[in-house]
This record gives C-alpha cells, structure tokens and sequence, in this order.
C-alpha cells in the first residue's frame, strides 16, 4: 500500500448544487484508497486586499492557508465564467499566494479539471488558471486534459455519475494524478519528500 | 464640443494606494472636455454566488449593475496578480454579466490598461481580461495597448505622474479611446446612439 | 445597395479537403451581396525571416502583401493543431506584419472564426489568434463568438452545408461582420473611409 | 557523475544573429556537464500539411523527427511576433506531433525560455507555446519562469553574455532544468527510465 496522501480539492462555483463540486465528490469517490481528496471551502474568503495583510489578516484567509499548507496536492476543479475562471477560484489563488515568501502553493503536485453544462467544457478557464500555476510554482499534471462539457446531463438524481463510460474516464484522471503525485513528490530533486529520501 | 460621454471606470487592486487607481484618476484628469471617467468601486462586492439572484440580490451587486449600466463606456484599468487578473475585478465582471440576459457589459466601447511595478506591465493579466471581453460583448479598443511597467516610479509625493513623457503617454491614449467610444457609437448599426441617428 | 466591400479570407489549413476552407466557402456563399470574400492563397509563403527582408523580399511574400493590403476587411478560419493555431495562419499573420512600418493589417475590420472536427471548436486556436490581433491593430469583432465543433458532420457530398440550422448561423455571421465593418469604416475617426467623409 | 542526458533545444527565429539562438547556445555552454544541449533546426521545415502525410512525407520533416525523439529532454528557445510564438516553432511542434500516434514529444521533460529585445520578454509566446505542451504532453518546469527583456544589450562583440549578472541566470535556469529533468524521468511511474528501474 503506498505511502497516504491528501489533496486539497479547490471548487470553483459556489452554487449549493454546483456541477464542479459533483464532479469533485465523485472523484474523491474513485480515488485509489491510499488518496484522500478533501474540499477546501473558499466562499467565505473576502476578497484579497494587500492592506489587510497585517499581523492580524481576517481569520478566514488564515484557515484556508492553515488548510491547504499541509496538503501533498492540490486539485483545481473549475467552471467558467466569462471565458475566464470564476472571481472565486481567482481569490483562493490569491489568498493563498500571499503574503510574500509564504505562499502554500509552490511544489505541490497539482492537476486542473474544468466543467461545464456548454459545449467547450471550460477551455478558457482551465488554461487561465494553468498560467496562474506557471508562477506559482505547481507542477502540472498535463494528460489527461480535462474539459467536462455538458455536465449537467451527467449526474443522476442519487448526484453520482450515472453513466459507467464517464465514471471510468474520471476514475482514470485521479490515477493518472495519483501517479503524478508520487513522480513529483518521490522523484529526485527539491520537491522529494522525507519517505523518498529516507 | 462633442457630446458628452461617461466612462465607468473598473480598477482591479483594492489597496488604497493602489498605483492603478493612482493611474485611474490621472486618466481621469487628462481626458478630453467631453469624457467623464468615473470609478465603480468594486470592494465590497460579495462574491459571485448564483444562488444569491433571487428577486433580491446582494445591494451591493444592484448597486454595481445600477452605475455600469448607463455608462457609454467601460476602460478596465488591472494590475497582475499570480500572472491573471485579480480576483475583484473579475468579481465585477461576473457580477455585471448576470442574471442571464441582463448584462450591463454588451456593446460598450471598452479599453483595458494594465500596470505593475514590476518589469511585465501586467501583460497577462491584460490579455485574461480581454478574452473575458469577447463573450461581454464589449468591443475593445486594439491600439494603443498599454502594459506600464515599473509604475511605482511613476508618481510623485502629490500623486501625480511626475514625468512628462508618462502624462503623454496616458493623454494620447485616453485620447484614442474617445476616438474609439465615438467610432463606436456613432458607427451605423445596432451600436450606434441617438445622437447619430438623429 | 451598400458599397461594395471586398475581405480578405485567410484559411488555416492547407489541406485540400480542409473542412475550414469548405466553411470560408460557405461564408462567402451566404455573404450579402455587396460583402465579397475572397481566399488569400497562404501555404507557398516561405517561413518568415528577417533576413530575407531584403529589397527583394520572397515574391511570395509580395504577392501575399499585395493581395490583402487593398481589402477592406479580413476574415481568418481556422482550425487548431496542439491547442493553438497552425503554423501557415500564424506565417500569414507574420509575414503580413512586416517589414516594420509597412505591416498590411492595422485598421481593417476582422472576425474570427474557428472550426474543428472534434468537440471543443477550436477555442485555444481562436483566442491565440485574437490576442495577435491586438498588436496588428486590427478592430476584431466580438459577437457572435464562432467555435465551429464536430464540423466534419455539417458538409454534404457536395461540399456544402447541409443543415440549415448551420446554414443560418454561418449567414447571421457574416452579416454582423458586414455590419461590424460599416461600423469601423464608415464610424468618425481615423478609420472613416472617403465614402463617410464624403 | 549523474548518467547523460541529452535536450532537443528549439529556437524560435531563423535569423542568423538571432538572440535567442545566442541565448541557446550560452545555455549550452553553461549546462551541467552530463546534460548536452543540441539545436534541431527548424528553418527547413515545409509547413505542415496533412496531406503530405503519406508513406513519403517531405524528408525535412523525417530528419526532424528522427532527431528529436531520441532525446531525453525539450527545451524551447522563443522570440515574441507579434504577441505569439513565431510560425517557425509552431510549425516544428505541429511537425513534430504527427502522424497521429507517432507524436515524438510525450513524456519528455520540457521548458520554455523567451527572449526579446523589448521589455517585455516575450511573454505572450512563452504562455502560447506552454498551452500547446499541455496536449502535446511535455511535463513543463514551472519555476524558474524565464521572460528575457531587452536582449539585445546582454551580448558581447564575441556573443557571449557579457553580464556575470545574466551569466548565472542562465546557469542556474539549466541547472533547475536538469533537475527537472531528472525528477520526471527517475521518479516512479510511467515516465521512469531504465536507469531508475535497474
């Protein structure tokens, strides 16, 4: 049994019964047994502002770092709005890159999955948050890509995936990301953890 | 004297000395006679959540919707943050694009300005918002693009630009983005205001 | 009866069957009578290098230049290869540019259409392109947005569109685009043709 | 003494002083002494065109091929045209990836440099280019992120980098690449060489 890892699962809309966190859910569900992937909420973070970057920073941006800092990965899973990804993804990025020299983001094995109910499965989203991850310092899962389109036909009344043919291609993608978790995090180099060095 | 146009003004950094909104209000100053630019503050806009557009949705957001939508025009003025725009103003974006239908963006002529005290002048976050732009419906000015790096630089004790050449710059591009508004505008075809018509 | 417009059509794949050169075909099929579009040739054009911008450039290259610098618009289709635009469409776009100064692009209205025979249109080719167009100063229309998806199943055995769902859509296009191009050509300011002045 | 290693190096402009081919070579000189970087040149390469694809595709497209994929790693050098990688790389990349199924670019560990002579680095070709390594599969070093300004001034009359400054950027870009290197094809899973299963 390999070494347990956890992953931080960021979920970009904010809606009750929002598609992206069924798609989030259910791939914690298909995970392999040794990968606990957990939602980091972002909905009660107020919006970044470098002036309340003092001693006292409001205490929902100190849980959310508090969160993800001890995580092995972590898992954006985004709809799109606007062509872009939605303001609320942005802000965690961004919370979570501050303050200066303590960013929670860099090194941590990362993988991007869009969805949408539309046809283009959230192209422009998943590429807008890669470059975010440029300079954050996440290595990227690359294949799978993952653009969920029409998504809202996806999910029985039960909210898991209905269809086998997309459980199975979700099942996949979290294998493929626990693989590339294990490469960063085991591979030699600065990223290697304390199990590989040992 | 041409006739007078408005400009709501979108600035992405909330920092009270922000140097985008240092760079916000001297566009303001240098604007031709005709050309009002006014900021839309975006602070204290709660996040866009969908389940909050009920019949009464956040004041704030009405509030928002309620000065964008009589402007003629839109000039997005951005820094970088993690190489996209920051989250407020995507926040806004998001927030005046909805409920469905009822957008305030489509067919205002737009402009987006980035700036950074750093070396990139905010390039990536200019063009993250440009693509949001196509599905607004906003048809945006190409030229001059303007990536103003090193912009900590720019401003003296009293907040002004305190080189000539940097006024210049900001002039004639606020000039050709009156240009743009009234191209726009007054162009035949569904964009094209009272005024042309009449 | 409008005055007539001439449009450049550059078409990203060189393939003979290409299913892009079979929707400019289409396009210049359904557009209004006095809008013609004509297909500027792109894959004899030798690969740009500045080198060989000499007194006697490739005569391709002249040829290239010469055949859209009189146009009044410009219409790129494309498909994606790797998740961007091809190589020829992007020589095109490079070779048209050059040499300094002398570039064949700025001022002339645009559009962009992107088509593909898989699921997601083209969306990454279409965007790149666009951010391109900022540069080339070219005044890009915005809506309606065209990712062409699955359009391998649109064209009958005659080449031509056989769905008039699809038919209809490719026509509402091109006659905003011709309407986009009386807005920037005929609207005040620096673009105004003689027609409008007159 | 690590096991050698050889990188594909890929230089996006065909001019003869080009910088970046200045770049590629001074990042030659500087790598460690196991890694060996190498210029697959790019300039002869016929514009891909699927229906060259036959069982005698143009033999400049073979050369290329059989050049790169023996490599162990990819690293690509870029100037910016016209806010995009220039036609010359996206040919190489696209030549590169066909037929479907024999694309000689997966699993190869990658990066990306741009270099301008203008400020701002070519930042608009380095994040292209990296949205085409994402479907190519080429796991990409993230950090250090490379935006070369105004290089044109790093050159000695003997073209090397005249700067200790610029010398040891370079120098420790290459030696965070080969790490990167090491990390993607000695850590566990598919992309593991023979060496770290022995």
């Amino acid at each position: 049994m390999p070494q347990p890892r956890t992953v931080a699962v960021i979920v970009g809309s904010l809606r009750r019964d929002s598609l992206n966190r069924k798609v989030a859910l259910e791939l914690a569900r298909l995970a392999p047994p040794h990968l606990t992937l957990e939602i980091v909420e972002i909905g009660d973070l107020p919006l970044y502002n470098q002036d309340l970057e003092t001693e006292s920073p409001p205490p929902a941006w100190t849980a959310f770092r508090g969160k993800v800092a001890p995580a092995d990965g972590v898992l954006f899973v985004t709809p799109e709005y606007n062509r872009s990804m939605p303001a609320p993804i942005k802000n965690a990025i961004d919370v979570g890159s501050r303050p200066y020299g303590r960013s929670v983001w860099p090194k941590k094995p990362g993988a991007v999955i869009s969805a949408s109910p539309g046809a283009y499965g959230g192209f422009g989203a998943n590429h807008h948050l890669r470059q975010c991850t440029v300079f954050l310092d996440i290595p990227l899962m690359q294949q799978p890509e993952a653009y969920l389109a029409k998504v809202g036909d996806w999910f029985g009344a039960d909210g898991q995936v209905a269809d086998e043919k997309h459980r199975t291609y979700l099942a996949d993608f979290v294998a493929a990301y626990a693989d590339w978790i294990e490469k960063i995090l085991r591979g030699p180099g600065e990223l290697a953890d304390d199990a590989a060095k040992g």
